[in-house]
């Protein structure tokens, strides 16, 4: 029985006795526990795939700065890779793709049974269940399959991702069996995730805001769909970036939860999304002014969402550069509020 | 007299016999004509500096592609320059400025006496008025005050623009003081391309989206507000790129045009603001797509936004490697359409 429900309750849609808070990349470069861990490295996927260092990062954030949940520490390109898409992460430039989807051939080629390559992940998870101790829910993750699909096209990072929307527009009946594809081994991976331990996953489109919603509509949504009809174990969260046309979209799916960036109004998302519970979205960047404008901003916030159904976020990851004591003062904010 | 004024008209809310359209980056690297000038020259400042290849290239897609419209050529980081914030242009990577703005006295050097320091671009207006000979209406533009404070903040592009916006939450007096000095250096800039011959200008935010709907009221709208109020002369066109939250707020002040990227739905624009011309939004990628595409999805988008009140455009400006027998093919059938 975990001692601090209040993420699954919220995400359930029950009552909290107060607002439960996350941060996206709350295992990161914010802390300095986590950077001397990450130097004791050579790269960033030598620690990805060291789950006894996973376990470390993934528990610092909520030793230090007493979130209410914890994320399992990864990323969201370990699936082409355990599709047999190989990555390198350029350090301080980003992801890299040496070969990326082209034609068909390329996508034959890509396998869906991605559980036996993943391992390292579900023993991660294992490792900090156990090392939890039930203090808070964990969670699992995934990118959202539009999101993979232009890194496996695009092959880096890109403002406009115009490769990955080219092959939409050029070849949509390829793109959907890719799509589906990546659908099938996203949701395998989150199975496996929730059988290890996890207590709720997250699917992070992080591109979707280049797509229009007519695109969106037909090449993520029916996708994002699906992961929430298959995942019936826990209960899921649903975030778009910059898809500012897509919540009412998302309310009409099973997901239980919608993350919205900053960009999104709390009010104009209640009336979008009146049956889900909504998770965000305090710009990053208030972060980095002082105290008081931060409960100011804060509370501002939590007026307009209200108290129940409701999980308090960042409207994206905390940036690098943030002072964590601020991250930390954020949460108190948020924990102290009643 | 100008031949076509189609565009002029639907700017000023009148009747037309057909669809105006322009394309954003029509002058630019999509022309094989545009690339045989460009490497002509050893950069792009110093394109940007001459008045007799700026007439050339800006008149390019009107005699190419039949555009009913020409925007000078030019670059939204002249305005640093002229206030005394030097910019350097690096070939595939961006602007970068060598010294950014940090504090008041940063600030108090910066002049906003830049007509005598932008007398190229004056000079270009003049040529490429006469060059025209009154077949289409000459575009002027400028950056928005918040996108060029980024830049003078940021010294360089980003994808989060977290350093300008730190100074928006650490020093919002200081931020109001810049932004404030920018938009009088803005507002005789445009006013001096109105004088030499602009017959209509555009303001391009283009890094609006980085900011919440409560931070763009704060620091960006009251000055968008201000160049709208000063500039009586010719129509404004507004484009803030990614400000899905503020086409309301655009529509109360004294714009003529709104400027609207690709996220945007049409109808929903429309709703919000019924009273403006609307310009916009094809995705850009749909001109990767075949010509049957291209067709059926400009259709889709003439008639959502209805024949009147209307500026058909890209939703951003075109992408360099598009063939640019597809952007002619776009604009022919918006010009044949009835």
């Amino acid at each position: 029985m975990l001692k601090n429900d209040l993420l699954l309750k919220a995400a359930r849609g029950e009552q909290t006795e107060r607002i439960p808070i996350w941060l996206m990349r709350q295992a990161g470069r914010i802390l300095p526990e986590y950077r001397a861990v990450r130097s004791s490295v050579h790269g960033f996927k030598e620690l990805v795939k060291n789950p006894e260092l996973i376990c470390e990062v993934t528990l610092q954030p909520v030793d230090i700065l007493g979130v209410d949940a914890a994320i399992i520490f990864s990323d969201i390109l370990v699936i082409p890779e355990a599709m047999g898409l190989n990555y390198e992460m350029i350090e301080s430039k980003g992801p890299f793709f040496p070969k990326t989807i082209q034609n068909a051939q390329d996508i034959s080629v890509l396998t869906t049974d991605v559980v036996p390559n993943l391992q390292y992940v579900f023993e991660s998870i294992r490792l900090t269940k156990a090392a939890l101790n039930n203090r808070v829910p964990l969670i699992g993750f995934a990118g959202a399959p539009w999101t993979i699909f232009s890194y496996m096209i695009e092959g880096k990072g890109s403002k406009t991702f115009s490769e990955a929307k080219k092959m939409l527009y050029v070849n949509p009946v390829l793109s959907h069996q890719l799509l589906d594809k990546i659908t099938s081994a996203t949701i395998a991976y989150l199975k496996e995730q929730i059988r290890n331990g996890a207590d709720i996953v997250q699917v992070f489109d992080s591109w979707a805001g280049v797509l229009s919603k007519a695109q969106y509509i037909e090449f993520a949504l029916p996708y994002m769909q699906k992961i929430t009809e298959a995942i019936t174990e826990v209960p899921v969260i649903l975030f778009a970036k910059d898809a500012h046309y897509i919540v009412k979209e998302f309310s009409q799916t099973n997901t239980s939860v919608i993350g919205l960036d900053w960009t999104i109004d709390p009010k104009q998302a209640r009336m979008e999304a009146p049956n889900k519970t909504l998770q965000g979205n305090l710009d990053p960047c208030v972060l980095y002014a002082d105290k008081e404008t931060i409960k100011a901003e804060t509370h501002k916030m939590l007026q307009a969402f209200g108290p129940q159904n409701y999980i308090c976020n960042l409207g994206h990851g905390v940036y690098p550069d943030v002072d964590f004591e601020k991250a930390k003062y954020f949460i108190e904010v948020v924990q102290s509020y009643r």
